[in-house]
């Protein structure tokens, strides 16, 4: 299977579709999971068409760790989470929906459970706040 | 709570204890997770005492994501998998066990679902086998 750039991600890279924006880069972008399996979950994308992590080259993988670990401590700061998972699926057998490469931020709250994968749309105002707890985070 | 230095994976590092390496280079090792969630489950860490993703320096990081980058090739070389997950927990709350960071690349096949984390020790001698088909994998 070859990169399908008509991906939501690649749509989002092209400014076709919204996405709750939290950090830019030249080389990534980084928004809200609009199917959230916790709040404040958090991806980071390449701008880069790569299905998967055995497509993206290596400079581009070093950009985006380098954005995760910036974006995951902003998701930090801002929910206060017991934990944060960092997961990346290559493959529908591995759980990956959209196949444009991208790294999941997944807070984890005591005493909650996540949600499934990509299963119930999130409230998109309450997304909006969530996206502006991050964004104050890198801010102050 | 701060990095402990008597977790396994300092003492792997330390030559203390014993791994099924597969890579090294001056700022990483990967090795086979002696509890694996499927075959072929390898672990990818920094020569570097950070519990986590927020304590490991930048530069470190860029190293583990290149590493992880080519080990995933590796094992999917070796083992054909489906798909394959990557995933890095922080916090206990997150299913974090050992608090020396690590990167988990983790096989997933058609028809197979994942043990459950850290429960059963792997077979010595099968792991052995395993991590010579990636070692081979990287050669070859």
């Amino acid at each position: 299977m070859s990169y399908d750039d008509n991906n939501v991600f690649a749509k989002i890279l092209r400014s076709e579709m919204p996405a709750f924006v939290v950090e830019e880069t030249d080389e990534t972008l980084a928004f809200m999971d609009v199917m959230p399996q916790s709040d404040g979950h958090t991806l980071v994308i390449p701008k880069y068409p790569a299905q998967d992590i055995f497509e993206l080259p290596e400079s581009f993988a070093r950009e985006v760790i380098s954005a995760t670990q910036r974006v995951a401590g902003a998701v930090r700061k801002a929910f206060d989470p017991a934990g944060v998972m960092i997961a990346q699926l290559n493959g529908e057998a591995a759980g990956q929906t959209v196949f444009h490469l991208h790294f999941h931020i997944i807070p984890r709250y005591e005493k909650s459970d996540m949600k499934l994968h990509a299963r119930e749309m999130a409230d998109m105002a309450l997304l909006e706040q969530h996206a502006q707890r991050i964004r104050d985070a890198f801010a102050g």
